[in-house]
């Protein structure tokens, strides 16, 4: 039996992926155990659950199961960094069936200094996905903790992180200029965008006031501050990127992630004039094969073995 | 009985004076009674409490007491404002005691939009203070919510409110950056200010997560988190307004508020090589009395009429 367990261990969840000898996904499962809300007999027994019934393959794990506050800490790999570097540092733990799980180290970037753990199988899976982008291109990764990454020559040169989801929540749940019921208004969003793509050099931080003032000046509906909130710390994404030549005009720029975000970025980098195609989706399972193919751990049946 | 009581009625506390015939503050008193945590009976009781035992004098009070929110909503006034068009734009309610209650109304900036509400009287009092700023200046209030507003003639002529203090909470509170316990750490707070100085046009919110990234870096203790991050929030107030042209290194800058505040802000300044002076203090309360007296609520007494 070939094939590979892949685990992507963030968090907040937990997926699980078995793919059959050819890297196709056969089975995916999800739970809601991030590494900081594990059922009762933590890691071991959502392991066992997550992939109860499923044959004993080689299981390799990306993301923060990997980090301090983990199951195991892996440290993290410094840049630059491409797929055969990543599958040569993968550190092993045994668990408490007996076998091992492979995990994938995060990456360091030591400019910033600034690090990432599960993007870079994202990443990975996103090269496999779209070979073109190997020479020179930048990656998006929008979420909680945004990532815009650098590749050059198939390897992750630099990458910056962005709290702007975090940032997001904090201040909705949080601040003044929170509290408000979204009304998906889509000409707030673009409003916002475009009050961050024009603040200048100064940035829309400077500008965050304006989702209150707007409010009180009766120019916005309270009810439209979340999405203007929203396009103004997206929007501030893509200027300060653009400012600091992480994203630039003449290197292509690719979406990886999920579709309703996605779409926001999208529609956002059209405020900026930048067209941005469709979002590469399940890239962190395409990594998971990908690295674990190239450190050995699972062997691609060629078109011959499966004929037999 | 000539004289003047004065209140600076903000979100979360209450301030009221007790000026004497020339202006001097005879008493001040202090309760923990914003408009957002009244004592029973509301805010007839909360201003007879304050002002037991006092004289029935005129009464100003500003700041968010006008609010929508507040007791009685005097509209903002629109920028170019200075003391004389603020003195005629008084509100007036009357409290239950049978008595008025004048209010000083909030000022808006139409480019902003932004507004402010108490501000308008810390600066009627700082530029009463400091003569010699009136002609062309720009003045920094810290807080919550800062302002820094440009002075051109006497007249505010336009200001912008950065959300530096509510940010430095939520993000201390409930962000992955917060949960330290500080260490007043002089060393980190000025690595935040550089870090925000160095970001260019890119700007400190694109600097967040290092926060974050240097203490898993190792090169920054836990304890040194929380005056990282203010130096790097407090750094960005200071870069977006050269930026922004708000602050020009040909404009005299000015500090309005309290020590402790004021002296974070001071040695912000000193790493963008700007000298700051001492902060002025109690403006709120010098605002109340010059814009009472332009208003004609108090009278001052001459040295003459003193001699009587």
């Amino acid at each position: 039996m070939s094939g590979l367990i892949g685990l992507d261990w963030g968090t907040s969840s937990l997926r699980a992926y078995r793919f059959d000898g050819t890297g196709r996904i056969a089975e995916a499962r999800a739970r809601p155990w991030g590494i900081r809300q594990l059922p009762e007999g933590g890691y071991d027994a959502a392991l066992a659950d997550v992939t109860a019934g499923w044959p004993a393959l080689p299981r390799l794990a990306c993301g923060m199961v990997g980090s301090r506050g983990g199951w195991h800490e892996v440290p993290y790999l410094d840049l630059p960094a491409d797929a055969t570097r990543l599958g040569q540092a993968l550190a092993r733990l045994r668990a408490a069936d007996g076998m091992d799980v492979h995990l994938v180290p995060g990456l360091r970037d030591p400019l910033g200094p600034d690090v990432m753990r599960g993007e870079e199988t994202q990443l990975a899976g996103a090269l496999a996905l779209r070979p073109a982008l190997a020479a020179a291109s930048c990656f998006i990764l929008p979420g909680t903790h945004s990532k815009w990454a650098m590749v050059r020559d198939g390897a992750v040169t630099g990458f910056r992180t962005l709290m702007t989801g975090e940032l997001y929540a904090v201040l909705q749940r949080h601040s003044i200029l929170g509290g408000h019921v979204p009304a998906a208004d889509d000409e707030a969003f673009a409003r916002g965008v475009a009050t961050a793509r024009d603040s200048g050099a100064a940035g829309a931080l400077s500008r965050l006031f304006s989702a209150r003032a707007l409010m009180l000046d009766g120019a916005l509906a309270p009810a439209s501050v979340p999405d203007y909130l929203s396009g103004l710390l997206i929007g501030e994404e893509f200027r300060a990127a653009l400012a600091d030549g992480l994203a630039r005009r003449d290197a292509p720029l690719q979406l990886v992630g999920d579709d309703a975000l996605c779409a926001r970025y999208r529609r956002t980098a059209a405020l900026f004039d930048i067209e941005l195609p469709p979002p590469l989706q399940d890239a962190a399972a395409h990594g998971l094969w990908r690295l674990a193919v190239q450190a050995g751990l699972a062997v691609p049946a060629s078109e011959e073995t499966r004929a037999c």
